[in-house]
């Protein structure tokens, strides 16, 4: 079931990396290679910074075939992917949570320790947005709008947990799966927000 | 002769990139890593995307040498290199096309998937643009400009497809070589562009 | 003792990072990682470099907790950090020339050749910073500035020198901090700078 839920993942991602690069006038190779940044860069990330190769996409080449398509997709839909807009936020926040459950379940099986688990998650689920920020020239989303990351990461805690209370995996993932997307749900619905750190000084 | 002309590759990508970094009022040091980044970056990614350690420049540090020289050139004869313009765009042509294909080649060695392949020349053929680029914080030129990494694509699926005709590696490379470089060529003189994306919406 | 002072140096680097990251207007999220990327993220890119894994962080989480402590510390502490702007210059000498230190000593301790140990220290010991500007969306500072990374590179050829005339490696590692260190502080003292590099033309 993740590994349908990754694909809608990906697809989304693309899409949300199209627009991005479509909002800076990028060509169409442009627009290619931010919606495969976006949608595979954060599980590269990770897989490089843990060594586990090869990488995601050089092992099955056709997850780059979605996200081109997907990629092209978004262009051909543009005008009407303003009023999707809805829809867009409910998969990216289901591609967020599937993200962040892969990446703890792949640095898990590759025996990590809690925290570096935690931490695969949260690369794999939102790091894809912090390098299609950078490669856009803008400061990363993630660090500055309402809950994204903070959402993976409990996602990673809670998964974390329910294994260590004996739940089985089938039942984590899904239970993750539930409580990460309606939490995201929940901080976009009423704007919930960290605390922001505005230091002055030169 | 790929080898020769990975050399000259190498130092006419490392005076683009001082230029570059001289565009931003960089020092001595910002220009010497500039010039590295861009001339020996998009053959580091392809390593480390692909897990192919160690890197080139690790192995051979000699590559370094003449990247270093060839930014200290750029520094010296910066008043020239306005009229030498020319000639850069040659080389720099001829840089992207002896890149790909060495790109292509080396993960054809490690026995990668064909998309892998292309995918591996054009990291190395157009990836130490996009990361001089973030470096000086602009907006990959890349992703915005004429046909550039699309030679880098189509020279890498040319190789592929006449290797597969049968065709010997020697040939194969010099055929790739020459129309890679025309195709770019042609594609400054006469400005082909990919379409733009334009999305407007917020 | 490196060790200490390592720890004392990812305290002060993450510091600087997250104020940074409060110039930007980021949130505590934001804040976090870019401390981390700070402290961590030339280590980081040495051992991706060099194919020397597990990381250190990945290795030892606690580096980790060190560095997030330091950076809601310094969001906590923000008000009176201006006063302590002295001190802070102090410790990122410090752990600049230490960060190199251990870099050249860890691509020594893996056979690399005299070039790439060098090198192997300036990513150590410069490059957290760099990577901290590309993601606030600067130009990095290091390429800018007063000597930062020439001192690194300094430091690690003496190093090397040192152990090739038959020092102890401990008295090498004082002899290079102490002398790194004063060298930065003389260059922050009298304003030394690099060459500046201009270039008009478009």
């Amino acid at each position: 079931m993740l590994d349908l839920i990754y694909l809608v993942a990906i697809t989304a991602e693309a899409m949300t990396g199209a627009l991005s690069a479509g909002r800076r006038r990028m060509d169409l190779f442009g627009v290619i290679i931010i919606a495969c940044v976006t949608a595979l860069g954060g599980g590269s990330l990770r897989d490089i910074v843990l060594g586990h190769y090869p990488l995601g996409w050089v092992a099955h080449p056709e997850y780059l075939a979605y996200t081109i398509g997907a990629a092209i997709a978004a262009t051909v839909l543009a005008s009407r992917m303003h009023r999707l807009r809805r829809a867009f936020l409910w998969l990216d926040a289901l591609g967020l949570v599937a993200f962040s459950l892969i990446g703890c379940a792949i640095a898990r099986d590759t025996g990590h320790a809690p925290t570096i688990i935690v931490i695969s998650g949260m690369l794999t689920g939102a790091f894809g947005g912090v390098l299609r920020d950078v490669l856009c020239n803008e400061i990363p989303l993630v660090f500055q709008k309402e809950l994204y990351a903070i959402v993976s990461m409990l996602t990673g805690i809670a998964y974390l947990a329910l294994l260590q209370l004996g739940v089985s995996e089938n039942r984590c993932v899904l239970a993750c799966l539930g409580g990460g997307f309606a939490l995201r749900m929940l901080a976009i619905r009423y704007e919930w927000e960290m605390p922001k750190f505005v230091y002055q000084h030169p």
